[in-house]
C-alpha cells in the first residue's frame, strides 16, 4: 500500500493546500488542529511523557507547532515554546492565546532551554519554505544541530530544500518525521527513526490520487517507516 | 474522580463557551473540529461500522454533527445527513462543502433514511436550545422516537430542556449520549447505556473548576457511564 505513495514536490504541496480550502472548504484553522493534533498524537505514540521544547517559526509550520504544544501539554507532556518571532496575525496570536490558557511558557534562552527538555520539536520552517534560513533561525538551527536531544520535525526538517533535502548539509537531522497531508519529495532523504503522516483530513478523492495509506482506526496518524 | 464532576446550567454551559473563545482565545472552527471528532471517536468505541444518519440542526449542535459525519467517513462509517434547515452562514456551508468532498450524501425522506441505517446521530439541537421545537424539527423528532435505531444524542438530546431533563416526555430517549466540554444538568436524567465526554479543549484551570475527569492517553474522548 505504501509503494503508490506520492513525494509531493513544493509547487504540489502549495496546490493541495488551496485546493483543500478553496475547493473543499476548510478552514485553516481546522486544517491547522488536525495537523498539530497528529504531531502530538505521533510523538506519544513513540517518545515518553517528558519535558518537550517546541521551536516555533513565523509562519503555518510554527502553527502546527503551537497547536501540537497545547495538545501535548493535554497528554501530560511537559511543554515550552522558543518562538523568537512572532507574527500579529490573528491566527497566530489566537494559538498562543490558547497555548498561555494551557500555562505553556515561553523561553528566551535557547541553549539552556536545549538544554533543560528531553525532546525538541522542529516547528520552525515549512513546504513554503526558499532558504537561506536568516537571523534569528540560522543560530537557531546551528543551536539545534548541535544539541544532543532527538529532534521531531513538522513535516519539513528545518534548513533542507523541500524538493531536494539537505542540499546544504546545514539543516537538521531529526529522528522523527511527521509529514502532514502528503510526504514532501525531501522526506526520501530522511534517515531517523520514525517516519509518520499525520493530517487526516484529505478526502477520499484526493488520497487516491496521492496514494495515501489508510489510517488505523480512528487514529490521527500512521506510521510509514 | 467523577464524583466531583459538575453539571452545567444552561447559562453556565453559554459562559464556557464565550470564555473559551474571547479569553482563551479558541476559534470556533477549532473548538467544533476537536468537539466533532470526539462524538465519532465516542461513535466507533461502541458502535460497529454500518449505516450511520445524521440527523443536523441549524445551529452549532448541527455543526459538530457535520464534522462528526466526515470523520465517521474517514473511520469505515457510511454516513449520511438529514439537514432540512440549512442556514447560510459561511461556517456551516464550509462543513457542508466538506461532507461534499467525502461524498456523504443528502437524504430528504427521512423514514426512508431511518429505515436505512443502523445508527442515529441526533445533532439537532444543542445546549442554547429552548422548546418547544418547531417544523420540521418537532416531526424529525416524532420520527426518531419512534425508530427501532438506537440514537447517539450529540450534548444534549434533542426535546429536553437543557437543564430539566425531557419535562414535556416528547424528548429523544437516546442510547449513548456525548457530553461537550462538561456534562449539563439534563444528562443526570440519561438512561441509555453509554454517556461518554468529549471535546479535549479545556484548559487546565477551568477542568479544574468543572471537576473534568482526566482524558486517558491520547484519547479525544472518556467514558463517564
Amino acid at each position: 500500500m505504501l509503494a503508490n505513495i506520492k513525494y509531493l514536490g513544493q509547487r504540489a504541496a502549495q496546490q493541495i493546500d488551496v485546493d483543500l480550502m478553496s475547493i473543499h472548504g476548510f478552514a485553516i484553522e481546522q486544517l491547522m488542529e488536525l495537523a498539530g493534533l497528529s504531531v502530538a498524537e505521533s510523538i506519544a505514540a513513540e517518545y515518553a511523557r517528558g519535558r518537550v521544547l517546541l521551536c516555533i517559526g513565523p509562519g503555518n509550520n510554527g502553527g502546527d507547532g503551537l497547536v501540537a504544544a497545547r495538545h501535548l501539554s493535554q497528554y501530560g507532556y511537559r511543554p515550552a515554546l522558543y518562538y523568537p518571532k512572532q507574527p500579529q496575525k490573528p491566527l497566530y496570536t489566537s494559538l498562543l492565546q490558547q497555548c498561555r490558557a494551557f500555562q505553556i511558557p515561553l523561553v528566551q534562552d535557547l541553549p539552556a532551554a536545549i538544554a533543560d527538555c528531553d525532546l525538541i520539536v522542529d516547528a520552525i520552517f515549512g513546504f513554503s519554505f526558499a532558504g537561506p534560513p536568516r537571523a534569528p533561525f540560522c543560530d537557531a538551527l546551528d543551536a539545534l544541530r548541535a544539541a544532543d536531544k532527538p529532534v521531531v520535525s513538522v513535516d519539513i526538517p528545518s534548513g533542507w530544500d523541500v524538493d531536494e533535502g539537505d542540499r546544504g548539509h546545514a539543516g537538521l537531522r531529526p529522528d522523527m518525521l511527521v509529514s502532514l497531508t502528503a510526504p514532501k519529495r525531501c522526506a526520501e532523504h530522511f534517515a531517523g527513526r520514525f517516519h509518520y503522516l499525520g493530517g487526516r483530513f484529505v478526502p477520499p478523492e484526493m488520497a487516491r490520487d496521492l496514494g495515501l495509506p489508510s489510517y488505523p482506526g480512528t487514529s490521527n496518524c500512521i506510521r510509514l517507516s
